[in-house]
């Protein structure tokens, strides 16, 4: 049906309005009934899914992809449990960001608003598809979604009960639709006038493409190379457990790390500790020179620091300095996640600051990179751009902002010219009512 | 000199770094020393400009282009006092914008920090080139200049000043480049690992041509197609003398009105005398059916509606409601500044909460869309884009951010699985020092 993926989008980027202008008690409202209505509809979901594996299986697809496409009973309770926790937050819709008094009469105020409609072309996992709707829904963006073929019969039940639900609603079900066939998503990356922005999950690869491919601002991002370092004054008892987990703890996610610094000063005494501690864990290490002279390990090639393995296999560097440490993330990383384990202060404020990355850490695992350890109750996905949102984006990325002026007959040209009248530029508190709320001139 | 582009801006990238961990007062330094720097080099400034202006009237350049490349000692003085008003303006830099106790001990914040490396392309106001120079200083961004080739002679010797001043600070002058040659604007899209953010400022097709041939993020705006609606309800009395203002007083700005919106029940008594002011103030109206039964006009021709005049002209619809006026501005505005004249608080919530622009205004003139007039300090442009900045972008929508999070050893394996630990996520305020500075853990 590909045909009619330009007219669907354009009848979603028409209905994105009315869910744009509702009010949080009519979104909350919707939350609701989405989850029950999963509860409700669980037995075709779950028929669905069943069909979706047992194909996955045919085709012997690995076991780490089955078990992301699983959607079992635990992760419909997961998923229901994260739409309550979505729609108790609060609303991100309209808040006042900036208030400023321009002259008597005239106030501007900058407020938040849904960015529109967004687009997102993301991976098997079923349960990302209900997260993704109902941060959209929280926030107001009407949503063009994407799901990998393998879970196509599970996101078509999840979508068509999510719809149904939402024809209950006052907000009815046009700020929701789901494209299926793989050209689809070249008819998206063409539409810049209806989708505001796309948010691709997926191999490098394909998220490289689709930055390349379109002018459609696009969040996300390609490598998560992330790295930790063992300074010289690094608690050690705190060290060895947070490479372990950083390296370990889910080794396939963007946030765990590809390669370890350690400083020189402790080659001979912690390294070997750190060497068996990986070896227990069943980590492959590639070391460099120095690595090599003190721990069993493969030597390091050429490349192997720009590796993003995914997977149990972790590079180590010795090195001689912060310094050398912060070029070498500069150098090789991506700009994701980099973690320091110091005691020093002095190292970790150089540390926070000369690390340009989305998250810098000090004396913990890379790993609490994510939406709901930071607390914004679930994540659309990590972003590395230097624009809009940097790191894990919750409801806050998914914003744009709108500047309201109220006068009462101001004209520029009266602040021009000889006799300009002068400009207050008077900051006022941002937590009175907003202009749209009523808030006075 | 286009081979050495690249090298150019690798360069610029790598010295980018320094300023992205300069301090405030540093900063403030650097600022005083260009400010200095611009009337120590006058004489040789002036003499470039001169020369500019003089090839631009020998190869007869329209009046309005040149009146904007004079760059005389009224300007000069104009952008000194513009690089002192930047210079004490808050910090922008290390701002806490969020802090969250995640657990005892580990404590998440954002801050703000530098893009990085801006890429701006400008028109032929030379004026805009020093007011750029100074929002990147205070902000810690290295800049990548383009200006017009017609002042190519004025741009290079107030870019040769600037550096000379700049190697006289701790900062140095390695945070700022001028490209000189039209073929260095390619170069330039393609360096989407140098260079963090673009921001074209030029004609419509220039802006869109940047905007399809880049994978770097672009902020700005092609298209200023802004409206004016006189409700049913306007104090006509204040109307007449904004719908004046908001065509004329600069009708080659960006954020003048192009098409007029009046309420059917205005027609008789009121849009005669719009007409007569109009023809006053020498505008050339394009009216619609009714507009045309009412005043002298032009009659609209198709697509009329599309034009960004830039010049003394104007389109007038009589709509039959505020859904009608709505309804027009999304169809054919450019989601840059729309304004509504309505003593009726409902039609003005309506209108802030229903157009979707970057600037909804309410009994004032369009024109004053503007980051000075904002109380930025100055703009590097307006954005339309609904990601990150959107409308006058000043100091803050040149910084990005990032997320420290400092533990004390914390690894994510103990909040997993059955004997979980659980997330305080206890909001914190954001007044205290940062991380960086020392904020406790």
């Amino acid at each position: 049906m590909s045909h009619s993926v330009k007219a669907r989008i354009k009848a979603l980027k028409e209905s994105s309005r009315v869910l744009g202008v509702s009010t949080n008690e009519e979104r909350i409202d919707l939350l609701g009934k989405v989850a029950a209505g999963l509860r409700r509809d669980w037995p075709t979901i779950r028929k669905a899914n069943e069909q979706d594996v047992a194909e996955a299986k045919e085709q012997q697809i690995g076991a780490a992809l089955i078990k992301r496409l699983v959607f079992d009973e635990q992760k419909l309770n997961e998923v229901v449990l994260g739409l309550e926790q979505v729609a108790a937050l609060a609303d991100p819709v309209g808040k006042v960001l900036q208030r400023c008094l321009l002259d008597d009469g005239l106030i501007l105020e900058q407020i938040s608003v849904p960015i529109g409609v967004i687009g997102m072309i993301f991976e098997s996992r079923p349960d990302a598809l209900v997260q993704i709707v109902g941060l959209c829904i929280k926030s107001g963006n009407a949503i063009i979604l994407k799901g990998g073929s393998e879970a196509k019969r599970t996101n078509l039940a999840l979508v068509e009960s999510i719809k149904q639900s939402s024809r209950g609603s006052s907000l009815g079900d046009g700020y929701v639709t789901l494209l299926e066939s793989h050209g689809d998503v070249k008819e998206m990356l063409k539409m810049n006038d209806e989708i505001d922005l796309l948010i691709p999950r997926g191999s490098n690869a394909f998220v490289t493409y689709v930055m390349e491919n379109t002018s459609i601002p696009v969040l996300g991002h390609s490598d998560g190379i992330c790295h930790l370092y063992i300074d010289e004054q690094a608690d050690l008892k705190k060290a060895l457990p947070v490479i372990i987990d950083a390296k370990t703890q889910y080794p396939a996610a963007c946030n765990a790390i590809e390669t370890l610094l350690v400083h020189a000063s402790l080659v001979d005494e912690f390294l070997p500790e750190v060497g068996k501690a990986l070896k227990e864990a069943n980590v492959t290490i590639h070391g460099d020179e120095r690595t090599q002279a003190a721990i069993e390990c493969i030597p390091l090639e050429e490349g192997d620091y720009f590796n993003e393995y995914l997977s149990l296999e972790l590079n180590i560097r010795v090195v001689d300095s912060l310094e050398e440490a912060i070029g070498h993330i500069e150098t090789y990383g991506s700009h994701h996640t980099d973690a320091i384990v110091s005691e020093n202060p002095e190292a970790v404020r150089r540390f926070f600051t000369e690390v340009d990355s989305a998250d810098v850490f000090a004396n913990c695992s890379t790993r609490f990179a994510d939406g709901f350890r930071f607390g914004f109750g679930a994540e659309v996905g990590i972003s590395t751009t230097k624009i809009h949102a940097r790191g894990p984006v919750g409801l806050d990325g998914l914003m744009s902002t709108k500047f309201l002026l109220a006068g009462s007959g101001q004209i520029v040209a009266a602040y021009s010219g000889k006799d300009a009248k002068r400009y207050l530029h008077k900051n006022l508190s941002v937590d009175a009512p907003s202009l749209v709320q009523g808030g006075s001139v």
